[in-house]
């Protein structure tokens, strides 16, 4: 048994977390701390400016000044630096660039706008320390589509782009709108319509889930910089990289849609126990190598 | 209204936790995080080694060599960095140590001894990295009760002792005898007897209440080295720390027990918001400082 069917084997016999509570679901996913050590060579440090929080990880060899800025995923409601730590180094490794895992505010506590505002101010902080040329912004899941509405809503403010941005399975359409492609090609066993419909809910409160900053899909994307989209065939939200990809090349945007074959929602969390998902964040690392300023073409592996 | 008369207010008007889930109780523990800010000075370093995992808390002026290891109240099954960061980082600054704040496994997921099996671990790497006479090893709660199970622990496997250990309102009887001193005398806000019986039966699980690692008042306390403990007059525990004393004192341990009037239990932990918080953790600066080698007397004051 190779290690993906091995990983959508174990995926598909995780009990369900239905009738779990919010604080135990945020407790689940950051259990990834413990589950996974960090690469060699990856430290962190904690961040905090302006009451904005989150980690800083650094690779052992950066290029520098060259930062990412990470939103990291779990539907708006769920995750933290803990759950996307081990996520943030494999990148920051692969970029040879210090990644911000940002701890932006999550509903129902905090709904929408919380987190595009926090996403956006940090943006800002970067912009200042860095300058646009050496600054990327990546994400996942609902931070895939966090990337895309704080990119839009910067742009929108007068602030410059980065130089790239990078949606990892994002989430870009909050009517859950997961008609196409059709059910049959779905295999999924990560993301749950139930779950979505509810994460939603939390978020958007008593906004439409079309405001362009909650889904993106909906929003005008010209002027955005190069954009790499990473999807799975198989996965529930398959047709919101489509449709994003589709928004963007219409925009102007210069995008890139990567699909790959039978892969869980968001693999490249998966890393330390998926090739697949080494190979992705592998071309995450040279697609911000080729855009970034300060390439130095000796991309670290993971190993 | 003095700072004192206003938290004693505040935290008797604070809801009851009696109904939440364990997730629920340690998520409300690590709001501490977006409630305290760091001091100035202070920075802030995961720290991940052989499984073990904690935060690195450095001082802006750390005397070379000098560390803390500090194991976080919440009755073993609640706590982590993220509600003791700001704590440990006053202690940081106030004894011009780094400061290594442990997340030691919870209960129930891991009870006893997997809390006291972390500590121990972590204070031989400690031992190996700075020698005996620069590290010292500081608790508050069930991480107090903690602090002198690991020396107990490590003395009977043949470990050199620190140079200085301290104990922050100490739980160290989980059989949860708390009938001296008379509870008339005890205005507790934080502490409820129901609270720790459900704690105590979730770290002990199978073994009795009167082990001596999990209930170090009934542990042999020879050899043990200099120790503080700070206490409330009125606080449910109390007796604990009377007790612990007590025991120190017969073991022939050059102990000094400091009962302050009036306090909430661990009262260090409100340094941001009272007055008399600083003078202890100031206190606890004194005294490391007086006991550890490479001392420069040149104690930072909390703003």
């Amino acid at each position: 048994m190779d290690d993906l069917t091995a990983l959508m084997s174990f995926l598909r016999k995780q009990p369900s977390m239905s009738s779990a509570t919010v604080a135990e679901r945020r407790a689940a996913y950051d259990r990834a701390e413990r589950a996974f050590t960090l690469p060699a060579g990856a430290t962190v440090r904690l961040w905090e400016r302006n009451g904005l929080i989150g980690e800083l990880v650094d690779p052992e060899h950066p290029v520098d000044g060259r930062t990412v800025l990470y939103l990291h995923g779990g539907g708006y409601v769920i995750g933290s630096p803990r759950s996307h730590r081990h996520l943030a180094a494999a990148i920051a490794i692969a970029a040879s660039a210090n990644v911000l895992l940002l701890d932006y505010r999550l509903a129902p506590e905090h709904p929408f706008p919380a987190a595009v505002d926090d996403a956006v101010a940090t943006y800002r902080l970067l912009l200042q320390d860095t300058g646009s040329q050496r600054l990327a912004v990546v994400g996942d899941s609902a931070g895939g589509g966090l990337t895309v509405a704080t990119l839009v809503a910067a742009l929108s403010a007068g602030d410059a782009m980065p130089a790239a941005a990078v949606c990892l399975s994002p989430w870009v359409d909050l009517t859950c709108d997961t008609t196409a492609p059709p059910p049959a090609t779905i295999d999924d066993p990560l993301v749950k319509t139930e779950d979505i419909l509810a994460y939603a809910s939390s978020y958007l409160g008593a906004i439409p889930a079309t405001h362009p900053l909650a889904s993106p899909r909906f929003a005008d994307l010209r002027g955005l910089p190069p954009m790499l989209i990473h999807a799975s065939t198989s996965e529930m939200l398959a047709p919101d990289s489509m449709r994003l990809a589709e928004a963007a090349r219409v925009a102007g945007v210069d995008v890139t849609l990567e699909m790959f074959e039978g892969v869980p929602h968001v693999w490249h969390w998966f890393w330390p126990r998926l090739e697949t998902a080494k190979v992705a964040i592998a071309k995450v690392g040279t697609f911000l190598d080729d855009h970034l300023d300060g390439g130095n073409r000796q991309q670290r592996k993971l190993k």
